[in-house]
């Protein structure tokens, strides 16, 4: 069979990285597919680094319009980022009927909608393993692995950056703005970190695991997003004491709210259980924990980010896209692994109505009835403590840190319970409130 | 789109969670797979349990003929076991047009061969996710997640049963003998137990992912197979004084002896380090380390066992075989990862060319010189140390145990210098030998 034709629009990183794979590993990808691929033209705006990687072996053009308008380039692969002229370059590859395969989660998690819809109506696949969790297969297991399933939840270890910043922060007891300048020194962070260290990379990412694993449309605005700009030290300390560890997890969950079905989209940082595997996956490492009805736990472990694993899952979807290319739709994977006439409005809940534990931290003056006027505080709001760690005050202080961990309730409960504790007059300075799952 | 038609071949354990969670999902699994997927006829020889298990929703026969050779049946599950009938039924399934979906690992193992052939020259699909780590999407991530990658080695934990024993071994302390007793009362062990415990089970499922990993036929006979049963509760606390875990792992790796490459495969108990993430994965759960040479290290965990667990790996089967029943066979992906006619015949190596490190015990008199002629040994076979462990004898003995980890080596060296170690008249006994990976 004559080779797949495939245009590649932007050649960094992750573009090298596709290109030289699928280089070194031809003859064994080729027999995987049973047909070759190879990238026959690239776009970029640096054109002699282009000219310089690809070694002559492929066109090379400033203009990405010249590739996705090529009628000899089966797949495009869009690897530019960003939502404007990734856009534009994505519909257009659709509009010529070309087949794309992307990286780019801020864009699907945004624009996914449109651009999946535009695609079915062509009769065009557009394939994205490579924008979740970079070269862990995820979207493959949770679109095709766990179909039989009702997947109750995902909790997803999604941005390497602030994995290895919150590793750190634990390993060496150092505080957020050293550790990342010494992430940004190796290279684990962006000169400006802000998407990652914020929880928007985390948020693209689970916003597009939450439409394949429940079946509704992507819906990034909805979604609740808190980095790890503001977690403390000391928090990360007292946690580990009370066998915790702090990630920032991207979760999706069903739920129920006064009888009707909802969804919780929300990525913040999460107090886990120490003894779980995924609160022990340490640096830039990315995991993922579904939860299927039928199956349980499953977990899928490796590194999320990077020029060659990425391009691992960009190649993954070459091959299959390689082997649907002619198939009639109905042979394919629907894009959001339910067919498109088969997804459901449920919808996602406000943060105010979310249900998970507390991490609470207060300091208070060292006075007797302190705890007896917070523990009242909880129970009139019916929230019952899991546990409880409280300091003697240092030397020469007279104040001291209440840590509790407190059992489920729902989030505008525990705001307004938090409010009452702030008014206390033994209280200093407001509550740090971070969220818990037992992930269980 | 009318229904496909499924018949069931054995209504035990794993055919019951299949009707069950197809009958709870079935909403769900039609949303995903755009098509009605119905058991319409059940083969088991105890009629009236199936009867009751299926309730009245489908036809219930005792003779699994009448279900392979049914026109109106598209696809069939084999769920009985063993190479004898359960192979004439699946090769009767494959003669009549149908698909196959089979959870039956001893059956792959040793006549994949032949079935796949089979299959391939009458147009049809065996799949067999449910082989493998049960739930665990194991073989789609082998066979398509990983396509860009040309695979390095991999490692699994991919039987409960052991892996159940070796963590209550270590938990509690306890000999071989006494945890088995206490798995079976739990029911995670068999009344027989031969399969799990002797190591057979792991490898005829490490013997069906080398084929997918390496493009080699499955090889069962081949297989290196060793158990737990002679391993002792000393050595767990060794190993773990010295950082490490001991599983029981089914490794497939390419290698190269000599300038020519091989693949060792291989069960046996082994040294892991304590802080891989899969020495931690405990209990009677399932986990498989993927080393490719694009992205690094992928980690897949789940349960291997059990109804419904591996009732999800048949159910993604047949949605897979759903979308592709009436797709041209280029459309598929290959049984064994690699096109039919690009496999190769790299060989397997017997045990004495593989290469590893080593775990051994020694128990030797309390006399000077003892450790000089040891390494002395090991000096002379060119196998260097890595650590060592020496012990006071216990008041009153004059005997000690030495213990060392080795470097990497080849077995043949191993056992050979074993072997004068062992002629030492300070030494007494065997010497124990277990095998040590580092996995990274």
């Amino acid at each position: 069979m004559k080779p797949i034709k495939v245009g590649l629009l932007g050649i960094g990183t992750v573009g090298s990285g596709t290109f030289n794979v699928l280089k070194r590993n031809q003859e064994e990808i080729t027999r995987r597919a049973g047909r070759s691929i190879q990238i026959t033209m690239v776009a970029d705006l640096n054109t002699a680094r282009a000219k310089e990687l690809t070694q002559g072996e492929c066109e090379v053009v400033s203009d990405a319009n010249l590739v996705v308008s090529n009628p000899e380039i089966d797949i495009v692969i869009e690897l530019i980022g960003g939502y404007g002229i990734a856009k534009d370059l994505v519909m257009k590859a659709i509009a010529n009927g070309k087949h794309v395969v992307t990286a780019n989660k801020a864009l699907l998690a945004t624009h996914g909608t449109e651009i999946f819809k535009a695609a079915q109506e062509k009769g065009v696949m557009v394939a994205f393993e490579a924008a979740v969790a970079g070269g862990i297969p995820i979207i493959k297991a949770l679109r095709e692995g766990l179909t039989a399933n009702r997947i109750e939840w995902i909790a997803g270890i999604i941005n390497g950056t602030t994995n290895f910043i919150l590793s750190e922060m634990r390993d060496k007891g150092l505080d957020f703005d050293v550790v990342l300048k010494e992430a940004q020194r190796l290279g684990y962070a962006e000169a400006d970190p802000t998407f990652d260290i914020e929880g928007v990379d985390a948020a693209h990412k689970a916003t597009i695991m939450s439409a394949i694993a429940f079946g509704i449309p992507v819906q990034f605005d909805k979604a609740h997003v808190e980095g790890i700009t503001k977690l403390q030290a000391t928090d990360i300390r007292y946690a580990e004491q009370l066998g915790y560890r702090i990630k920032l997890l991207g979760i999706a969950k069903r739920t129920k709210v006064n009888g009707s079905e909802g969804i919780e989209l929300r990525v913040h940082p999460t107090l886990i259980p120490a003894k779980r595997l995924i609160a022990n996956v340490e640096g830039a490492m990315n995991a993922v924990l579904v939860q299927g009805d039928a199956v349980g736990a499953t977990l899928y472990y490796g590194k999320g980010a990077g020029s060659e694993p990425t391009a691992s899952a960009v190649i993954a979807d070459l091959v299959d896209i390689t082997r649907l290319a002619t198939a009639d739709p109905e042979h394919r994977v629907p894009h959001l692994a339910f067919q498109p006439d088969a997804m459901t409005d449920t919808p996602i809940l406000p943060m105010s109505e979310i249900t998970t534990s507390y991490y609470l931290r207060m300091q208070v003056a060292d006075r007797p009835g302190v705890l007896a006027d917070i523990t009242r505080i909880l129970a009139d709001s019916t929230i019952s403590i899991d546990a409880m760690l409280q300091k003697e005050p240092a030397e020469g202080e007279t104040r001291t840190d209440i840590i509790m961990l407190t059992h489920q309730t729902q989030e505008k409960n525990i705001v307004a319970a938090i409010a009452k504790i702030e008014a206390l007059p033994t209280v200093v300075g407001a509550v740090t409130k971070i969220r818990l799952e037992q992930l269980s």
